[in-house]
């Protein structure tokens, strides 16, 4: 046995001011599942009051000086350690935290959970009546509140790389602009080729009774690795999983009796799950019990969402089963047409309605767009024409209204800038990841058209699951796939999935 | 306007600090309900720590020296106050439950929540193996730990006072057994001349259609109160109510087949949703957001369940829709027939399941094996012996087993003692205030033969709801009946009521 100090009595301190810290952050969670999922609607301002409490208690139980002394009073017993240890790790990232959370007062970040509030009612109903003018004056005032929170740190070489990083620690604007720049080139001449006007696809709009799609939807994400034991399904307006432990893991989905994205949805969400979920259990109650990043979570739900569920071997198991669940749809649709259908690439207005292509160059048009807001080279009054500009030139079709362009998201108006570049990010790795995972197990294929994913499964929850937050993002990446980020994979990917549709 | 000092800046700073000690205490308890109705059951040991956890945080916020200081600060502002303001009374039930609360050290209170947490389960399998011997030794150290709970306390007139006061603050262990000891004279010798033997209500096995049960139940609370915009009912094995904030209320029940329990349990939580729900908001996120006791809270689920759920205008406004809810099993049995067997009396070992009548010898019998136990007049290990003799002594039956005898309740293994009497207390003091509203509104009788229950439901609500806790138990009895506790009435309720079924 090597030979290393006792452990410190610092060490169990602050696992122990953590673990509490951890205890809210689920809390919180939880309840804004409950929020969203299942409060009787009279709840919600007395439900804000809660999460507000919840959120500012955690952060002051953080940022207290002991928290950083118990920190300081651990360095030399964290070098004495195996830096892929669960301790060195914890202490590492926590380090990490800590510095980042006390450099943000407390006032400027109540200041940004009130306007984000006020913001996203008036952004609905500016949304609505397609009046961008109503939105301006708090899209002013989140800009604002995100320069004076970038203010509050420093060493950074474009002020972008701070919001990026709340959501993808440590990646910097340039690296990310460099791969979207890769990407963009090939994406826009391969979109122009691929991309159909409408076939003869009319089954996709129903109608697909809401009760088969909710069984056909668990059916598959069973197949996945959803257990009742640890899961649950329930319906929402706008999807999402959320987790108050890895073995309490809650997917949401919705279902509309004229499409089928229901089942992308339910692999999508359950992704994002089975990641959590696949957390090593000696993280759990600790601030290392989540998924690393936003890119890589979004590289999971993509994963199963895409490169599994729509791929040819996925539908030769599924597609006998789904057709026999809306039969008055599907009874004489040929796999084939179906599984061009749902591969099918035509710009649309939407980003989350997009095809898996064209949804890349909606993230682009907005990373950019975002980096001009936050440097001032744009005027904020000026922003839909830039919108409807670049999206025509990007997609190749005009914008009608800023319903359907600029005001779509939510994301600006609670100042989530930096968020959007992740999804696509993470539809990037997702390849890088998959290429690793397929040569390894090239058995793969044959699996899933025996509906087996378990060794997928198995693969990526030994290989990048467990981890958890134990390593930086670009730290995981690199134990997972052996490198960095890089489009080439995913340009490959695409190009060669949609060439031979629009070859065949 | 009466001369009235401004307003002090500790209200404002009080005021802030009861509302987010009272954010966290909701919160726990949307967490509590979670985990019982909606958690995937791997959930369970990370929802413990996080209940733990909040529990923790919420009492360190209160038991504070700066909140007694505070509360020392307004004691001036307050006596300047009308005693019923909203102001007055928050300042006043505070520093009860501040100076009540910082007795218990931290400690205690942390190995009395571990306690109860670990007997449970050894309970629940004594229960199934009626294997009293293994349950002893948790049962001996939640006496013991009650006994050292109680020493933190002073200048009570017995031990039992102060674990009654944690469930009817104010109430003395002599007075409940005046009270009880008047009833239990009248109701052996009731029970015993009114009990029945097995009459031809077969009928009452079903089967009853569970779809059928919960449409009927929800009927029925609708007509009580029950509106989806602030409230939701789901399943859960053990019924309760619980509540996130006025608005929203959360009720349990249960089905199963072969009974009609659930219209009870049903209209039972629903009266105990009521008063949560009509509490003022202007209390809303304050200590005074709650009902005002556990008795208090029982004689409104008691009301509504029994006063009202099992009386003959009721049941001539519902019994034809039940019965046509329950066409297969109902159709040939008459109304009176049917309101017979709801309120038959007859003796049976199971509290949960006992008539309006016997259910309170059962709760009068723990009530005296209570004072025993904490007294130390009897030993633990022949609880057994001393709860069969009693029982018999007042039910007439003889225990077969300590399943269906001394271990069938949970509250023991979790140190509930005290909380017991609060069931008969309620049903004594729902006739009270069944008595007062009765006699301002002699027509709700024959409101009820209409389906209408508005107006009982708004006389509850401005009487006694609306005030919350902002007045001691005794203190808001006066108010709503103008007198403190009395068995009498329920006795002649009992007596008439009984009497007149057994005579008919």
């Amino acid at each position: 046995m090597p030979d290393r100090p006792a452990e410190p009595n610092e060490l169990a301190e602050l696992r122990s001011r953590l673990a509490e810290i951890h205890d809210l952050r689920r809390a919180q969670e939880v309840l804004f599942w409950d929020q969203t999922v299942m409060m009787p609607p009279g709840g919600g301002p007395v439900r804000g009051a809660q999460l507000t409490t919840i959120d500012r208690i955690a952060h002051e139980r953080f940022v207290v000086p002991e928290v950083g002394r118990l920190l300081d009073g651990l360095a030399s017993y964290e070098e004495s350690l195996d830096y892929d240890s669960d301790d060195a790790s914890l202490i590492r990232t926590s380090r990490r935290d800590w510095e980042k959370a006390r450099r943000v007062p407390a006032d400027l970040a109540a200041e940004m959970v009130g306007a984000a509030a006020e913001a996203h009612d008036i952004w609905a109903k500016a949304r609505e009546e397609n009046d961008f003018a109503s939105f301006l004056p708090h899209l002013e005032r989140a800009v604002e509140l995100k320069r004076r929170y970038i203010d509050c740190f420093e060493g950074y070489a474009e002020p972008y790389d701070v919001l990026l990083d709340d959501y993808e620690p440590g990646m910097k604007t340039a690296e990310v602009r460099a791969v979207f720049d890769e990407l963009k080139a090939s994406l826009v001449p391969l979109i122009a080729e691929v991309a159909s006007s409408d076939e003869d696809d009319g089954f996709m709009r129903g109608p697909f009774p809401i009760d088969a799609q909710h069984e056909t939807s668990l059916r598959v994400i069973e197949r996945f690795g959803y257990d009742p034991q640890y899961f649950r399904l329930d319906l929402t307006v706008h999807p999402f999983a959320a987790s108050s432990g890895t073995q309490d893991i809650r997917l949401t989905t919705r279902y509309t009796d004229n499409d089928l994205t229901s089942l992308f949805t339910a692999m999508h969400e359950c992704g994002h799950g089975l990641y959590e979920h696949g957390i090593s259990q000696t993280l759990e109650r600790t601030p290392l019990c989540s998924g690393v990043s936003s890119a890589l979570h979004e590289s999971q739900s993509r994963l199963w969402e895409n490169i599994v569920g729509r791929s040819r071997p996925f539908w030769n198991y599924f597609y006998p089963q789904v057709q026999a669940a809306f039969p008055d749809t599907l009874r004489d649709v040929e796999q084939d047409a179906f599984y061009r259908a749902i591969n099918r690439v035509k710009p649309s207005y939407i980003r989350v309605d997009a095809d898996e292509a064209t949804y890349n160059l909606h993230v682009i048009l907005r990373f950019e767009l975002e980096q001009e807001l936050i440097a001032g080279t744009i005027a904020l009054a000026d922003l839909p024409e830039a919108w409807n500009a670049r999206f025509e030139q990007y997609l190749g079709i005009p914008i009608p209204s800023d319903t359907v362009g600029v005001l779509q998201d939510v994301h600006w108006s609670g100042g989530g800038f930096g968020y959007f570049p992740t999804y696509t990010l993470g539809n990037i790795v997702s390849v890088q990841i998959w290429d690793k995972v397929a040569s390894e197990l090239p058995d793969l294929p044959a699996q899933f058209e025996a509906g087996e994913f378990g060794e997928l499964h198995a693969w990526l929850r030994s290989n990048l699951y467990v981890l958890g937050r134990k390593f930086t993002p670009q730290e995981t990446l690199e134990r997972v796939v052996g490198g960095q980020i890089d489009a080439k994979p995913y340009v490959r990917y695409l190009t060669e999935k949609l060439g031979a549709l629009a070859a065949a």
